[in-house]
């Protein structure tokens, strides 16, 4: 499963202030520390009043001190624009959506990059409650993307889990959607954590065997905070008991390295 | 799920001793402590030089001080049978299998009892590597038992889990195993949780996680610690998070009573 690192997100005050105060220190550090507790991509948010010129600052900036690849994250097409175009290498959109605005600001971007794209399963009405919308605006997503000649191999569906203090279900809803937009379309899906713990105590200990649970169905990537030891270690014990670590190698050296926490 | 405490087994060293001293304070605490955590049986085994006198003995030891329904585990027809005699109330018999000798001493019993019964996916050629010959094994057991009109609700059968350390994929083997069993014969499945950590470090985190993936495929019973408040606090997590606990109310309890531990 993909990691992808959440930190350098303008909603967390201190990142938001280190990218006003274009603190590069403070910006390369988190960079350098997500990838190395293993992050495989680093998500970057600027939605604050000068989005697009600190998306390029931001970009610019990790990309002095690591060379994993960056997930644009944006709603503005500008800004994905301009992290597409100072961004080296691999790089993925997060996201596109069935929005209107949304996907005619970001379709045109996503078709002439042809990277990796994150798709969310809502339109205007909003986030669907049950797994057949969900369905249905993947379904409508995956359709046009085909018909613009899009690789759906580059395709992640965020099936976009609602809070289980809303409905005690949602997880379950999450957890069909996730399974059947993989066996109907056959493409990937991923999804962040904090969502389904909204407005509950001890969320990180939810979060963390609901990233388990999505791990076990085949989700193909996550949002999260790889600094937090014990999200890791929920990964590393799940990766061992899913046989996606031969041999117990990544468990072993991850004992060794006094880095298992949970 | 069912809750199955484990700690009542003479392979435990302190245990083994009190039963030698029928030392009963003993006993009847751990049974105490083991109900007060949330166990919703007990698991008694006294495999020792005098096992038949001994499983009478602590069964009644326990009875003088907790009512919760006791899992007679034992391989002997005889301290099976005693257990049964001198229970009062709802029990379980842990276990039957195909192994001819067991199969012989163990079936009488519980045809007569009609209780609820375990049953693990092994014969004489031992425990089997594939998820076809559990599947196998587990249509030969219904078979009998059906035949002998054994009220089939009432079976738990065991798809034995191996160690990770001997295959990597031994736990996947037993995720489908559990699956298949219940699809296809419509019958409860058991698991204990030790064995697919053997022989690998920080066994209980392991455990933990190989147990909420169970959960998370409906498995109906499970044999452990319930005085490990690690353990206890990913059961109270996993139902919540597959809509067994209604309005977050076990989760949100146990985080009041500061027994939520992760």
């Amino acid at each position: 499963m993909l990691i992808i690192g959440e930190k350098l997100n303008s909603t967390i005050p201190k990142v938001r202030k280190a990218i006003k105060e274009k603190d590069a220190a403070f910006v390369q550090d988190l960079a350098q520390k997500q990838a190395e507790a293993g992050a495989d991509l680093l998500d970057v948010n600027t939605a604050m009043e000068d989005e697009v010129n600190d998306m390029q600052w931001i970009v610019e900036t990790i990309q002095q001190v690591v060379d994993i690849p960056l997930c644009i994250d944006s709603t503005n097409p500008k800004a994905v624009e301009k992290g597409l175009e100072t961004a080296q290498g691999r790089v993925m959109i997060n996201s596109i959506s069935m929005e209107k605005a949304r996907l005619k600001g970001i379709l045109p971007l996503a078709l002439d990059a042809k990277c990796e794209l994150v798709a969310l399963t809502t339109d205007d009405n909003g986030i669907p409650k049950t797994v057949d919308e969900r369905l249905a605006i993947t379904g409508r997503l995956v359709g046009i993307l085909e018909k613009n000649n899009f690789p759906l191999e580059k395709l992640y569906v965020d099936p976009l889990v609602l809070p289980l203090a809303v409905s005690n279900d949602n997880a379950l809803v999450f957890y069909r959607s996730l399974t059947e937009i993989k066996q109907r379309y056959g493409v990937k899906t991923i999804s962040g954590l904090s969502n389904v713990s909204h407005s509950l105590p001890q969320r990180r200990l939810i979060n963390r065997y609901f990233l388990a649970n999505c791990m076990n169905l085949g989700m193909d990537a996550a949002i999260l905070d790889p600094l937090d030891a014990k999200i890791m270690t929920a990964i590393t014990v799940t990766n061992l008991l899913t046989n996606n670590d031969r041999f117990s190698r990544k468990f072993l050296q991850a004992y060794r390295a006094g880095i298992l926490e949970g």
